[in-house]
């Protein structure tokens, strides 16, 4: 169970309203790496969690947070609508440029659906969808998932830090670029702590019996480009971070096989198979099998 | 530029054709995780980078060698799918159920669509997207990225590999976990000799300059849910995998700050905004407002 | 803020697990109208909302409960797939056609990709998506929107009740028909409530002045159909339910206009514009355009 | 059957072109509330209906009405862009602002795919999506949606009206105002009607019997959030609307359950599932498994 | 304007019930290439036309009538709909695999959300959607489209014919592969004629001045695959079909250029851009942006 | 397989970046006829062609062409992104509208998401997706598809070369706009090519026999619209291009059927199905229904 708080984690209030940069933060509400996607992610890994303990309440403890900050990303950005141009002519436009610019700048949904309000969408409009959750069951991919998500948030909020330079916008980004240090540092910490306890390991998952695998290509780096630098790298030689084999580079492919013949599925579908002469036979014999329906 | 050659990089053909599998064999070649996500991935993360030699030769030499992998999937897929069943008739499902088994668990749209051949799909029939990818220019966000992207994937070729008993089939996923396998261990050690380089760091971005996030929120562990076993945990306590802190742990949030007052935009958006007597001072403003123009 | 207590709202256990059933749940999880959809359209219509107080503190209040109503359906679908089939080869199939109906019924990523876990999709696996919800700042508008969400949800969790004998489940949808009754009501009576307190009333925008539209038109039934019994409803004649006209009733349009004629942009587009004769001559001035660039 | 006739219901020409408008304009085209969005919901209501009669003549009537609208939006959109930009160059932006403040307001794909056309898109670009539809079988379920349709829609034009001072453009608009103001009274009456009638009632759907649901909690406000003043409306206390309860007032939930306890899955799904020790046996497990397949 | 009459263009009555039919015939109904997109598109085409006549009288005389063809699929599907199971149990389903089976194959959708009505959806269950459509403003490159639109629709229905053996969907599906043979023909002719009268040409569009492309490359076939029988076309030597040119037959690329050097924007995108000496410098400079600010 | 060799096929250097257009190319890179489509296009025809020989030698390889065109576009995108405004601020924007309007212009997600880099989208910001594609197994039906997307390719390369003056923009689309020529003059060669050896004509599909279909409607122009002038083109009369008939033209539908009644599927789907008296009778039903279960 949820229970809501009108209260806020930290204060979100612009100095004053800016509606193209509220469209801007739309990215880290609603975007592919924007809060919705975290709050929603870790609490399905939560629900979709086989153990009980500190793996799941770590998912429920932070997802619940989550939830919280998009609320101070909804409600700031409803305060930097607030005086979203509306009553708009064409001749404001063509007087002052400076209107015109503003207008191409916004989310026009934010003013024409939701009447100065915040989306559940992304910068450009596209709506938040449930695709851009992992919770696949397995902890250490999904911890690895939770990293990349803090990492690429975190990263677009520290571009967006630097597209504004309202305080009170400035103020809440800051905090939220600390709680995801916070949780970049958790989630590597909780990865190490799967791997330390032997819960999971590299490669994921690593229950599965490696030897099903074909393990003559399960080290081998295979450069299907043309540049010559990647044999310089820690993937080109040496142990492999899952202490099970040797890193060795080859230049392109070190197997090949033919590419199968053709398929011939029933001819009913229509494709085209044959060449002329053959069609014809075939042709009568479709004719022979609609004969007989 | 690519050059197609027209062989495989392993054998692609299943023992016998199956077209409920085929369906499922989808998965990981459109879906979220499939093999398209991950060929373009690393190329547009290729072409987006701004630095040169080994880690862009990486990017580019695997990239390649996924679109290989999608040349695999849809191969054996159309494979699998020879024998679709077409003529399928009302009476003939009333007599013998497993032939409407059969259909209820195949993609439509091979047959209708593709007429027995590989669609850009998942396993549930949903289009292949660009949201699937991530490149953002920060190489140790984006490895992080594809170290998920490479164990989701191993991951789900493991669970498909028990679904079938096709020796073809299991043939080829053998192969293909065993590159997912070496593509695990590649991201891990570049992500490690990006650190080592120190080209990128914890937090990322790490040179975005902690003094201006709220430093006190950095590593504190706030328990948004009531489960206590959280604080047992590394992320709970001790020195931060970044280097910069220490861990701790509080139940609930350690800040907050009053909701901010609703917002009151420009009337002509027609938000229900003020009770009653207030509302009708505000329509004659509207009016007013509406004389004007 | 959300807090977030390890408790359910009601009891969400099935007698035993259903993987067929548990990808129909789905469609009151992450469908058009399932509970993620009214979560979040309660929670934003109170981010957006333009006055404090009891309407603001209802959409806080139920939306926070819906939350919850995600998490029991997700744990109860989570339950639902406990036994869901992996090891299935194709032998088995042949053999048991019971075997393949049962995973022509499943959402394959379920098994795929989460693992024997719920996934933020709908019965048939499209993802839930930003578009599903409705706040728009108009408080009748939007209640009647959740009216009709409750009417929707009640409607589906009603046929899916009769698509399972499983008492747990049962037991579970008793609970969900219960409070989407309180919720159809609540959302009517709030509406009621507007209107009465003079907040918003019809046709909405009520503040909008109706002589700005063509009243002429706004209360007449237009058939554009050719069936004759629509002039037998109260829609047709007597007074409207804003109170501001009478119905009256006409065969086809009682307005019209000529189509302006087709436009010409600039020929640059390269549109199919003219003749040929003239299109020599417009060929020559894009030229010669051309020319000058 | 539909026949088209090369007219307009009522003239839709603009004063002067305006590109940035003409993207406005989209919205109630092709958008979730859009024209394109109730012609199609009332013929799919009408080609799902159960009964013949007033009611389904009634959206057989209004649904062809609405793609005429569609026509009008679509013609003026082209009107709207015969003058829109295309030789536009760096050096011309350079010099007048307005230029590039008119390009970023602008619809792209109205110039580069549609060559100054209209498109089944929002104003922000999304295309129209056969989700925004409902058609549910239900007529006061859907009737009700209907209502909130032509709400949602008058609205956004009012919003829009504001937007321009063109007087052709608000001509048009002002007819398309008084005719969603038809349709949210009609709407109103048929719902009312039918409840009157007996043909369906609150809460929907009203002949799934109330005793199977958990009478007990089919009344209750329950307050997930900590605002008291939900607490002073209509919905709190007193009758209901569906005529069947009295409604109630509680803080938080009156009823909970224990979270159950974690699923264990299929072991081949490789899910994080145990501590370290199971594990090792859980392991051995999945290899005798292995072993026999 | 459109008007609708409650007829037929040809009747669309089953049998019998299927709904494991009626799912299949969704994606003529609402698929890529189904009805509902050959009806927008050819009305968006006629909205955006440039010129009036002919080619705008065919484009609505015609789009009007797949309207009515989306109708009588509709109509089709809902009866095909009308003994859809929904009391179905969980001992049902063990008892008969065949009432499993069933399920598997049907569109959940139909029962769940439309409660036994067709939906704008394909057979897969995703929505149709705007991006289906195609109308350029250039009306050779629109009427190819529109005839690649009939052959994939013909080609889908002839697929369906196969999949039934119901007397009256056939007869339907005869109906419908008549005007399908019907509409192909007609575009043909309809490009043809905008060739043979000069409004538009090869290659599309014929206005834009070959002499600014370069037209070395204009007819090179150039492969880049290592297929060698391509050569062996008439598309590798001869005359063409555009009459300005020749084609010829090259392996691999006849032109090259070197890779730009990898960009390097403001640094404050964060992006890894350097070694780490450069590193260091660099974040300097970052750290003096950050000062300034 | 595909091998990536680090050179372009012809040079894509901007003269100086233009964050503006870098959005407006994305067109042709992630939109429905960019490049990424005709890649994939091409690609999945090959995979799924039954057929071995010069038609398969043909997409694979033009199709690996494709893929160096999505490596130019982007490649160009990320050097037009160079020096992408990001440190702008409320006070810039206002002291020059320049500013804004270039913001207004661009997308926004190149800079927040990609951190100045291309992106998988189109230019309004929608991501690819794999309905763009077309590949049915049927070539004659395919190569038009191709044909088209040429057409609609070099249309929009031709509206772009407008809405530039760089250079060396304006040079590489001078490379691309010859290539689509090349392309457009093959797949018509190539669909020709397959009428005249016979495997394949019109109507598609040609094997499907025309005895089968109501041939009485196989070439009548029937004409749903009121416009005079369609009976002017050759589709009103006159030979047809298949051959095999003659046209005739037709004012309005030449057969019609009554609409079937209304269906009605099992009471327990709650749809709206009769009048109050029967609603009483049909109620008792269910309830006995309900007591069985």
């Amino acid at each position: 169970m949820f229970f809501h708080r009108q209260e806020l984690q930290y204060k979100a209030t612009p100095d004053q309203p800016d509606a193209v940069y509220a469209r801007k933060l739309q990215e880290v509400l609603g975007g592919q790496y924007g809060e919705i996607t975290v709050a929603m992610q870790y609490m399905f890994q939560g629900w979709n969690m086989h153990i009980p303990g500190k793996y799941r309440d770590l998912v429920f403890g932070i997802g619940a947070e989550e939830f919280g900050h998009v609320e101070m990303l909804a409600t700031m950005i409803a305060q930097l609508l607030e005086k979203s141009p509306l009553g708009i002519t064409e001749e404001a436009v063509q007087a002052d440029p400076a209107v015109a610019a503003v207008i191409g700048g916004t989310d026009l949904q934010h003013a024409i659906v939701a009447g100065a309000g915040a989306r559940p969408v992304d910068s450009m409009g596209n709506p938040w969808q449930g695709t851009y959750i992992t919770a696949s069951g397995n902890l250490l991919a999904d911890f690895t998932s939770n990293a990349n998500a803090e990492m690429q948030g975190r990263l677009q909020v520290a571009r967006l830090y630097h597209m504004t330079d309202d305080h009170g916008v400035r103020d809440m980004l800051a905090f939220l670029l600390a709680r995801d240090t916070m949780h970049q540092n958790q989630w590597i910490a909780a990865a190490a702590e799967l791997r330390e306890e032997g819960a999971e390991n590299l490669p994921v998952p690593s229950n599965f019996p490696q030897n099903k695998e074909h393990r003559e290509v399960s080290y081998q780096y295979l450069n299907f480009s043309d540049g010559q630098r990647a044999s310089e790298g820690p993937w080109a030689s040496g142990p492999t971070p899952d202490g099970n084999g040797e890193f060795s580079y080859h230049e392109g492919p070190t197997t090949s096989a033919p590419m199968p013949p053709p398929t011939h599925p029933d001819s009913r579908f229509y494709g085209t198979t044959e060449l002329p002469n053959t069609m014809e036979k075939m042709a009568g014999a479709t004719q022979d099998k609609l004969k007989k329906e």
